[in-house]
């Protein structure tokens, strides 16, 4: 069988899109730079389209930045033991966190890279509400329904390297649940909540890169039945009491 | 700017693949499977494409199979803990384990679901071997060079759902440094070690599912710095010394 474009996902980078500031409509930004279909049906955004915006744009655009001295190791730290809910772990200036919304990643998501000399972003106070109100404009200027999900940079437990995973969304499912759902030798499947909000971040992340000024991507070919209301921290944060590893 | 297909990202299914049976050649398996490009050139397998093949059946054609009840939880755990370097956490029947490989995952990554009742699948030996075995296969028979990923399902700490991360990989790299490479503002990014080999494998997962047959994908429009040696058990795998929680 060759390989099928009907059923292929696509990641799209989009570009286009400035420096961004405090009081930016993101999803006008993100509406004014990818547009509604052309003539030809295939450039513009879609029903069923996955929005992934890096929570570096979103941050900016909610003015959640804090002045700090980059230069200055020990501000730097003080910025981000402010901005935890508890340090797990410390390593010389580096702190694994627990955020307030129960995100654990190093130094409290607060980024210093990308962001204009003198700053640092912190991570949006409520990022399924920041996705929901992308959706929401990107819906209102084009009127296309499409799932958003924010993203953001983290490391990990036990393997090297980053991967994107999602720290909100809309409109599309944080984990869905195929429990139950038999397997192709007709057994239950168990321990099957696949996080496909982590899994369309990290597809996203491939087109945007680190080291250019990306940040959004647009995910097509999405199964219909996971755009449906979702939530991060309703799905995806797992409880402290629920983890072998705090 | 419209979204752009010539640098689109696309993850495809591959059908057509049947039962895997110790002794098949995965990668004869693939190339049957995908073929060449046709003749308009867009649906067979191609120089630079990732072929991302899931770990059991790389596992059932290795022969990777033990005998276990499936309906005895005691001999389900006997099995686990026997295929397992180190058992960190136990709860009820489960145990978080490092295997031999150095992964840290659930029940030492012994696979019970998609394996013949009375059949329990264990992790390939060396699954970066595999992964070199199938890209030779390939490229044997087709004359093309891609990389290949063996890909398995693994929970995480801190986050509920499973994902889909990288065991082995052959000519596609683990982990991309990206450190030394300045941001978008010009300073110089720190911690921007990506696990590319985790996100290509997340991006296939979304097209092959957990409650389907479909045990490969191809990712096609793979950056081509990335199509180069690569090794998980050497990129991926954290030394334990090295890791804030084990």
């Amino acid at each position: 069988m060759p390989l099928d474009e009907g059923t292929a996902l696509r990641a799209y980078a989009v570009t286009g899109i400035g420096e961004v500031r405090p009081g930016d409509d993101v999803g006008a930004l993100v509406a004014e730079a990818v547009g509604r279909p052309g003539a030809d049906g295939n450039d513009g955004l879609r029903d069923g389209d996955v929005v992934v915006v890096t929570q570096k744009i979103v941050s900016k655009a909610e003015g959640r930045l804090v002045p700090v001295d980059h230069a200055d190791a020990a501000a730097k730290v003080r910025v981000v033991e402010a901005e935890a809910a508890r340090v797990l772990r410390r390593r010389g200036d580096l702190r694994i966190t627990e955020t307030r919304h129960g995100f654990v990643c190093a130094n409290a998501g607060v980024d210093l890279s990308n962001v204009a000399d003198g700053w640092a972003a912190l991570l949006p106070e409520d990022p399924d509400r920041s996705a929901r109100r992308i959706r929401a404009g990107i819906r209102r200027r084009l009127g296309v329904t499409v799932g958003v999900i924010i993203s953001d940079t983290f490391g990990r437990a036990w393997r090297n390297g980053v991967t994107d995973v999602a720290i909100g969304c809309a409109g599309v499912a944080g984990v869905v649940d195929l429990r139950g759902t038999p397997d192709a030798t007709g057994r239950e499947l168990v321990a099957t909540e696949v996080c496909v909000a982590d899994e369309l971040a990290a597809a996203a992340e491939l087109v945007m890169g680190k080291d250019r000024a990306v940040p959004v991507a647009v995910v097509r070919g999405v199964p219909g039945q996971w755009l449906r209301d979702g939530s991060v921290r309703g799905e995806i944060v797992r409880r402290p009491g629920d983890d072998l590893f705090r």
